[in-house]
């Protein structure tokens, strides 16, 4: 494991520090890393919110998440010599008084030079307020250590506003110094299809369009908006889920071979799939609600915000050409998996003596993200004590089995130590988000015209509306899903 | 599973009734196929030995064997209705009045039209004499049914004595008639070879010279030569496992896509990669004896027969030019293990970051025949919490778990079913049998003439002599088993 570079202290400031993120993920992400070795030796950490909190207070609400998050590791000992690097400063987001205390408090923290990540952990429309208050006291100068904020999701709330914070932020401080989180990112088995593809030397020649007839992507969600309605209505899946999630999922699977796995290199390539990618048309879309979707609170009544979308893309490049990409994402369906499946074209040749009706099962390989870390490689074969009859079956890895010794920290823990290395890697590039808001303001310009797709009802704990199926089967092909048991 | 095509009653007369094989594996094996009905409404089966046993005596005998197959599952009643099938005649194996006895005694039970399977379970040397005789009394003419010549390993001791015996054979009775058999292609593990390669679309992409950096067979026995002294060192390794098993299992995994697996499609494509075989040189062979075996009971105290043997053999057409085949095979060995590893190429280029010393693990598939029946494919997984490091992982696939319902049978069911149904797939034909001793003879002749291969010695419960580790490393290889646990 990469170490910290400097031995400069760091500090780590999060704004909006009494939301929930802070206590379930922040803070026993940090821990942890502590736990591990990870944290420099000297680091404070510096909670800034409105509520007239007191240190004692912060640190309590973090300790019972902290507590939580351990489940049963939890260490009275270890907690107190962590806790100890807590402080908090009180202040609003948009009072530039409030900053010149939080500038005085870090002073005083630190006591010298230090590093310093900014983390925006608020609602969206203060990362520019934030930014700029700092911005006016000179707090992104990198003199005394390096300055770096890190943007929590969403970014932007269509292409316009994206390129707009995106230039705001660029008159604050340099793309270096910015950290735009997608927690996929962050995730092990995300991370691992990289490896899978470039340190392997087997899959890579048939990954493409001479053998994979097509590409499904499934973030599927079993709870629903819970009590986010007044968020989530003005959302939607498609910029909740696809904008980020899916689009970074799809760029991963779907990218050329970087140089190296420097940041640059690799989000230059992921920027090159969503470039490729053609222009959507209504037959390429399906949306729709859960039943009961518009009873919530904070929905209106007659609300056409879809908690569920699927969307067929093609990526027109020499690699993918033709390759249809099946993206689908929702709320309220019958089991929560995030999996990617490459579908491989049949044998060429039917050799094998089979009833009329049967054809052979595609092979199929399933990129098991979440919750059942791990990989399915679906192939045929022989029924044992028959004649030649056939039957899937699967080439299995999971992940608690053969790294038992290594469990899957939190998305969260990768991605703040990667920001206090200065590996950005695992971060948004400001043309990739602006890309990815090109496809989906188009998808919403379709929505959004008459004549464009219906938003359609689907039972709760199903796969989604029926016609997510019936588009597929127009196709000739079904939604696979290989990280499941058969009962899923 | 298919069914027999005619209603004739069938009759399976085997020869040397009172060996082993007949109450351990054949008997056992028609007994399970009676169970599944998959043998004809009427059959018969009549041992044929030289003991002066009687039919209840016969009997008696098989009844333990199917008893002890079975393990647990033995049924009083179903033993007894089968027993009615079985009738032993005495008689000698090279005297035409016994033959006559036996066909008298066949004309009896049959008391009609049957279709005939003889069963050759004898010493090789009365392979012949057994079917002159039948021939000679017009027995294997088919006007009242199929009549089929089921002939055991060793087919020949060499080149000359396989097609001498080959051409005698072929004026007695049809090469279609004939069906030479080695249990391994009746395994299923080794069956699934076809399925695995033709069924799916994933792996002939990759199957060849410009992807796979080298093959290994291992055949590798845990027992020693235990009480069959006599036999053994008159044979050897290369005659007992290399020209049959060892052969068999490079062509299934080298051949060319038949155009249908029909025993002639099937058999030609396994014979062109036989033929495609290079001349090997004396570096090419590796061969040994386990220490001790010289003092076995009937071992010439000077024997130079080698218990273990590794060939190194190149396959020269389109598809696996430069591609070694590594073949090895031994007794007393560690492990009871097969299986087959095709081993990939390196990735192209190394774009993660690496500790200097390290190197990509090649990807590995291995075909695990038997004891732990199926499929393992090793590939480089970034280890979970670390920035880059990659550990080798495995996609599994077991029979054992995938296929509980239908349970693996033994190789002589399969065979003895597919003789009756007259599918010679699963059986050699005289081309490869030929083809396979001109290999194993030129083996021979450098381990015969002055200046050849050197016998060397191994410790017993090793994989070996150390010579044919060093003869992998000298190649910048070494050998793999993936199929075992790593303590293997």
């Amino acid at each position: 494991m990469a170490t910290q570079s400097s031995d400069l202290q760091t500090t780590i400031v999060i704004f909006g520090a009494t939301g929930d993120l802070t206590h379930r993920k922040l803070v026993p992400a940090l821990y942890n890393l502590m736990r591990k070795g990870r944290l420099p030796s000297q680091f404070n950490i510096v909670g800034y919110a409105r509520r007239p909190w007191s240190d004692d207070d912060f640190r309590e609400k973090l300790r019972a998440g902290v507590e939580e998050a351990l489940d049963g590791e939890y260490d009275q000992a270890e907690w107190d010599r962590f806790a100890e690097r807590l402080t908090y400063s009180r202040g609003d987001l948009d009072t530039p008084t409030d900053f010149e205390a939080l500038q005085k408090h870090l002073d005083q923290v630190e006591g010298g030079d230090a590093n310093r990540i900014y983390y925006l952990s608020t609602a969206p429309n203060f990362y520019e307020p934030v930014a700029k208050h700092l911005a006016a006291l000179g707090m992104f100068k990198e003199q005394e250590g390096y300055r770096r904020l890190v943007v929590e999701k969403p970014f932007g709330y269509d292409l316009g506003t994206a390129r707009a914070l995106n230039a705001a932020l660029h008159t604050l401080l340099d793309e270096h110094q910015i950290y735009r989180i997608d927690h996929y990112l962050g995730k092990e088995t995300v991370q691992n299809i990289l490896f899978f593809r470039f340190a392997n030397a087997i899959f890579e020649p048939i990954w493409n369009r001479n053998y994979v007839d097509n590409v499904q992507i499934t973030v599927a969600e079993e709870v629903d908006i819970e009590h986010r309605g007044g968020y989530y209505d003005g959302a939607g899946v498609l910029r909740d889920m696809f904008q980020n999630h899916l689009m970074q999922l799809l760029s991963l699977v779907a990218m050329e071979p970087p140089a190296s796995i420097s940041a640059d290199a690799l989000r230059d390539e992921k920027g090159k799939v969503l470039m490729a990618l053609r222009s959507v048309t209504n037959n390429d879309i399906v949306v729709a609600q859960y039943d009961g979707y518009r009873g919530s609170e904070g929905v209106a009544p007659d609300s056409q915000t879809p908690t569920y979308a699927m969307l067929k893309l093609f990526v027109d490049n020499w690699r993918w050409q033709g390759v249809p990409f099946y993206l689908r994402s929702g709320k309220a369906l019958r089991h929560k998996v995030t999996e990617i499946v490459i579908e491989f074209r049949r044998p060429p040749h039917r050799m094998f003596k089979r009833p009329r009706s049967a054809s052979f099962n595609p092979n199929a390989l399933s990129l098991c993200i979440q919750p059942d870390e791990g990989i399915h490689l679906s192939f045929e074969a022989k029924v044992p004590d028959t004649g030649g009859d056939l039957q899937p079956a699967d080439l299995e890895f999971h992940y608690r089995d053969q790294f038992r010794e290594s469990p899957i920290p939190e998305a969260y823990e990768r991605l703040l130590l990667d920001a206090m290395l200065g590996d950005a890697s695992l971060f948004t590039r400001s043309d990739e988000i602006e890309l990815s808001w090109t496809l989906i303001d188009s998808v919403m310009n379709h929505l959004n015209n008459a004549g464009g797709p219906e938003v359609l009802n689907y039972p709760r704990q199903t796969w989604g509306p029926a016609e997510a199926d019936a588009r597929m089967s127009r196709d000739g092909r079904s939604w696979r899903l290989g990280c499941l048991h058969p009962d899923g």
